[in-house]
């Protein structure tokens, strides 16, 4: 029997303690014993959860408590997260979180801090919600020298991108449903800035190439630029726009950033639509493999954290690996990330061409704009052109 | 230190060989310490392999050196690798392999061989070839109550399929294509007829369920009956056709079979071309998760293994757990599996209608057989009908 506490019952917090009630008896075949929900700590009073008879508001409690093993943070952020996780990691109890930016920003001290412990610090759920792609990245791929991670990191930004397309509503508009549906928050900042794919593509650099990468290095270009006229040159190209997030090494040089992209239908990250998720993994041996699923939600966040959770019980007295080197990763300036461009102008296709320097693949006009496919540039070349442009997005080539 | 012996060095052995040698220094680190290839065992001589140094013909040799302690299985089959399997576990050395008919025939025996001499026997590359796939259906997904796991698991398949679809090839062109390019085999029998899909779907049903599949009981329906008239059939209804294995629980009753299927294509799954694989995993709480990636190849397959290498080398002293019981599955008859069905036949639509005793969906003719759909049926309702028909299959509808 492992004790386990919950700290935070919030949306996942109430997931994760839902899963381990109603699916017990095949957790404990998985986990190879009984885990039980000891403790949910949260200053809130609620004496009509069905989980009242656990709840506590002092979280000494857990510490102090030697049966407990494992703590779920399920508070967010990295104000009283940061304090219980360390705390707990201190306290020799293994923590499992879903927080990502509590992971991007202090992952590499809390995984040494759990080593010192011998206890282990999981965050599956921070990438990708339930999707299982950081543990397969870190231990099924481990055989490949990585090359690139790239996907639909956010499932609000994706939702917002496929009402645009398919509906051909405006980027306001389609952030207002997104918001009545509760796919985005009042204040829909971190997600449409690029604040939370460039949390969680620190987590996918860190893992995928060994060194740690802060989240204020990563060059973040949200949604918030695309417009109608965007989504209508994509579907007339045969493509679609995504928004995502990559950490890759390209011409020996190591990039991590957000920025939405062109995407040919030819490549199935096209064809993830509204809130899902999904995310490209190349390696020296794989090839390519891609992760696809719920990227959000109570229950597909619990189910990984929940699977995490067995992973510990399952592997009693593992220490944790140090999974990447604390030392800061030399990022290149995305500014100089060659591939592929669209771009919509005033100016004809003689000028666009003379400008360019290169033969522009020219499309059918849209609501008065002109729409070039470049070839090969990088964002500092279209800059440099002289070329006047409403828009300049990169097209993913794989 | 850990020492690797390769048993079978053909196309999986050499690219297993190449990458512990290729990758040393990342794996070294992922797996918390160097690991060494020790010894080859392959009956033939060959001289001019790079790997000459550490190649032997007798497997007692791996068997009495105690510093062995991973033993990969590259032989194949039931004969000799059954053989030297068994006597690794039984000397404690953990296996790892991709050897699906061995999992498939022997996996119950084999896990409890290894838990009874605690050390591990691996297959991640049993299914799926290169794309992380047990692991995380697993392990990552080990919270969720399973209810079904479904994809395209047979790469020489999908690539006749493809070039059907997309070439308007027919079925025997389209098969020695594939035999040119060398994916499909001079006796193409177990690719074609299902039987690898099978044997994949008996592991998957293991893993999902908890209790074990013979390949015997799984009903196995290749693609051999399938015309270039379904295929055209297919695209004018917005479909592929794709070969699906599948192991589930609907309507309280497990099922296991391999079959062709329509699918729409608003369905990731039928955007899968060529000799890739997509596994589609629906769990309690994770809803769906879907797996994409080379499912067979020399170093798809290889980077497998050296994943389950490096997990076993990473954890060291971990017993392996109790995957699924011994016991055998009740399977029920995929006759009463219910599904949408597509059919073609040369009666008339009213015909049709009124032995089907349901409303149909027609297709424009192809040449010279009425197409149609309907909602909800069963393999014996449709046979059961009368109704006379050219081919009948069932449509994918999640």
């Amino acid at each position: 029997m492992k004790k386990v506490a919950i700290v935070g019952f919030g949306t996942v917090g109430v997931g994760v303690a839902e899963i381990l009630e109603r699916n017990r008896a095949s957790i404990a075949k998985k986990a190879g014993e009984e885990l039980e929900l000891a403790y949910v700590v949260d200053l809130r009073d609620m004496p009509d959860s069905p989980f009242a008879d656990k709840m506590v508001k002092d979280f000494a409690l857990v510490e102090n408590d030697p049966e407990v093993s494992i703590v779920v943070e399920a508070i967010g952020g990295c104000g009283a997260a940061l304090q219980f996780v360390t705390r707990s990691l201190q306290a020799g109890k293994s923590v499992v979180t879903s927080n990502k930016q509590l992971v991007a920003e202090h992952g590499k001290e809390l995984i040494r801090l759990a080593k010192e412990n011998s206890c282990n610090f999981l965050f599956e759920a921070s990438v990708g919600g339930g999707i299982p792609l950081l543990h397969p990245l870190n231990r099924c791929l481990a055989g490949n020298v990585m090359q690139d991670v790239v996907g639909i990191l956010n499932g609000t930004t994706n939702y917002i991108l496929t009402q645009m397309l398919e509906e051909g509503a405006d980027y306001g508009d389609a952030l207002k449903c997104a918001q009545e549906l509760g796919y985005a928050e009042a204040n829909p900042a971190a997600d449409v800035e690029g604040i939370d794919a460039g949390r969680k593509v620190c987590i996918l650099s860190d893992l995928a190439f060994g060194k740690n990468v802060s989240p204020e290095k990563v060059s973040m270009q949200g949604i918030t630029k695309i417009e109608a006229v965007d989504a209508k040159f994509a579907e007339s190209a045969g493509m679609k726009i995504k928004l995502f997030g990559r950490a890759c090494i390209r011409d020996g040089k190591q990039y991590a950033f957000v920025s939405p992209y062109f995407v040919p239908e030819s490549y199935l990250l096209a064809h993830v639509s509204d809130v899902f998720n999904a995310v490209s993994v190349k390696g020296s041996d794989v090839g390519e493999a891609i992760f696809y699923g719920p990227g959000a939600g109570r229950y597909p966040t619990a189910s990984a954290v929940v699977g995490d959770i067995i992973d510990i019980a399952a592997n009693p007295g593992r220490v944790q690996p140090a999974w990447w080197e604390e030392e800061e990763a030399e990022l290149a300036d995305p500014a100089g990330f060659r591939t592929p461009f669209f771009f919509r102008t005033k100016e004809d296709r003689a000028q666009a061409e003379a400008k360019l320097g290169c033969a522009v693949r020219w499309l059918p006009e849209q609501f008065g704009w002109n729409g070039g496919l470049v070839e090969c540039s990088s964002p500092a070349k279209m800059q440099a052109s002289g070329l006047e442009m409403g828009a300049c997005w990169p097209v993913y080539n794989g």
